[in-house]
């Protein structure tokens, strides 16, 4: 096996963690001596054990403390991430592995975060050992966008979603839009709806659609056991919803709602309201969901909000579903953008999967690099 | 091997004819006794024998005349269009079996002609042949979309192109529209260009774009050998070109264009006018145009123009280019149709194939069945 291989397992090892490591990113370890495996870990939840740790704890218990020593002295790591030099819940992991006295490290990146970037590997390379960094660096980033994102942008990662037809319209002018995508496109949505933390949509369209804006899918849809629960994301809404009532599906089930307005209007029980000076307080809102561990959002229409998220150049995913049909003029635009002043200088995006729902088809687009 | 795999084996075969049948239907025989194949022949150009008698004859090169004759009289047939009844350039088919006196008819479709339609079946029945009509009979119409729509539908088989941004805009409000699509686009595009007999663009087109309207791959591209040389489609245009100029690209290598309009204006050498009275003469044209033996055609725009075909449902087949770009508000949408008036009675398509050019999607699109 040759370095990658043993990288391209630490990042397959780090997947499992996914969802349950946020606001943390996901990190695989794999300890390798004589081009053999002797140990593999990964952070499983946050607050738990990092990567590097449960690999060194599973080399232990793979040969004995005393053995395991002896190997891992004499062994190299291999961690999608930097070792952090924070004590938080834990001890930091650049300390362990300076005490086991490791042979080298390889990293796939620096960690985004500035109060560590680079330090990990300094006091390493300071401790003797010698370091790698940028082994599948695009893998490693793109495994975590959604922190890379957190760290850099001081925002939530950001996926905008659409339902349209193939002439680009959302609803038909009177709004009604039941339904545009097909039962599997909706149902791939709410697999979507899964993996974030929260949804965002306009006033208007609480107001016009009455949604619930939760995750509908059985556990076996979600492959997760029988028993388990899952998260349900925060529901977020821009604009105060002086229309609403609180019988609003929103509501029910007690669900957790936060609103981002100029005007504070109802207040129910789990309704939260975060309220601006400003008249565009997009910027300002999606670094206060940030702050509340809202480390990924959903933005599902109306057009208005979309748009919004657009011209201000705040997402980093775009997914399309576009059905089969045509909607004809004077429906609603599924976007409304500014012109473009040449079509060299017109925005571009980054075509990153090409998927099919029976007649529908879902495009995903990512906005510039992480 | 079964049923279904002979007739698999015909479509195979008929396809060898592609684009060289023309105006006639591709088509292939098997010859099948004991389960084995003992003939096999498709028809290979418009003109030259037919597949039954070209599988006769190669039976009867692999056996000699005498056991030939023996083989046949015990074989069954299978071929993926009902056998002709005419006597054109060929001595008619059903002739040729009933002469042969096989055992069998396989056929997969009936002939759409309605001088034929179902006459061969019967005239093979009438002389004690078994028969049976249906067998893969979706792929056989598949294989035959052209010459099943010129023959129900009395016009070319037509296939509407649009290359657009993912906001749904094919070209800035000044019209510049170079290039939305990228170069492997652009190529694939000369590909279906080389598929058919005819390109069509309105008269707009031809005065703010100059195009050439010609295919413009090498031969390795179009996978033929390096002395053949492609018949290139002949150009359409509809409305007068009374600001055209015989320098214009359309016009270059004294190539063939028809132009359909109300009025004729200026006339070129090859330049050939076809004038209606009527001002919604869209369906005569195309009339016209197959009794030309213009028997599909690729409509290329402009927005007007693909408007006109699909208002009208005069299209056969959709296919549309998303570049990853938004050209914003102003910009010249690709589609200018009326409204639905809901969004169950919207026209609907069938999604026919998705394929990815770097970042640029193409999707094709049925409309209606065939």
């Amino acid at each position: 096996m040759k370095d990658i291989d043993f990288m391209a397992r630490a990042i397959e090892l780090a997947k499992r963690g996914q969802l349950k490591t946020q606001p943390n990113p996901m990190v695989g370890c794999v300890i390798v001596k004589n081009n053999k495996i002797v140990g593999e870990g990964w952070h499983q939840e946050y607050g738990k054990d990092h990567a590097e740790i449960n690999a060194i704890k599973n080399c232990k218990k793979r040969f004995g403390l005393k053995k395991a020593l002896k190997i891992i002295a004499a062994s190299d790591f291999y961690v999608n991430l930097e070792p952090c030099t924070i004590e938080k819940n834990t001890p930091p992991c650049s300390t362990a592995l300076i005490e086991h006295k490791i042979k080298r490290l390889f990293c796939g990146t620096l960690d985004p975060n500035p109060k560590i970037n680079g330090k990990g590997i300094r006091l390493l390379k300071n401790a003797g050992i010698k370091t790698k960094v940028g082994l599948l660096s695009k893998e490693c980033k793109q495994l975590n966008r959604v922190f890379f994102t957190n760290q850099k942008k001081l925002r939530p990662y950001i996926i905008l979603k659409s339902a349209q037809s193939i002439d680009g319209y959302i609803a038909l002018k009177n709004g009604d839009s039941n339904w545009i995508s097909n039962s599997e496109s909706r149902k791939d949505c709410h697999h979507i709806r899964s993996t974030v933390k929260g949804i965002l949509v306009g006033r208007r369209t609480v107001e016009k659609d009455n949604p619930s804006l939760t995750v509908r899918l059985t556990n076996k849809e979600l492959g997760i056991g029988k028993n388990e629960i899952i998260e349900q994301p925060i529901k977020i809404i821009i604009g105060n919803l002086k229309k609403s009532k609180e019988n609003n599906k929103l509501f029910s089930n007690n669900a957790k709602v936060i609103v981002g307005s100029k005007l504070v209007a109802k207040k129910f029980k789990n309704l939260e309201y975060i309220q601006y000076k400003e008249k565009n307080f997009l910027e300002k809102f999606l670094k206060d969901l940030l702050a509340k561990n809202i480390t990924s959002i959903l933005v599902e229409g109306g057009q208005n909000t979309l748009n919004s998220f657009i011209a201000n150049n705040l997402f980093d995913e775009l997914v399309i579903y576009t059905a089969p049909i045509f909607l004809g003029n004077g429906s609603i635009k599924t976007l409304n953008l500014k012109a473009a002043d040449s079509i060299n200088k017109s925005r571009k995006l980054k075509t990153i999967k090409i998927e099919r729902f029976k007649d529908d088809i879902k495009t995903t687009y990512y906005n510039g690099n992480i």
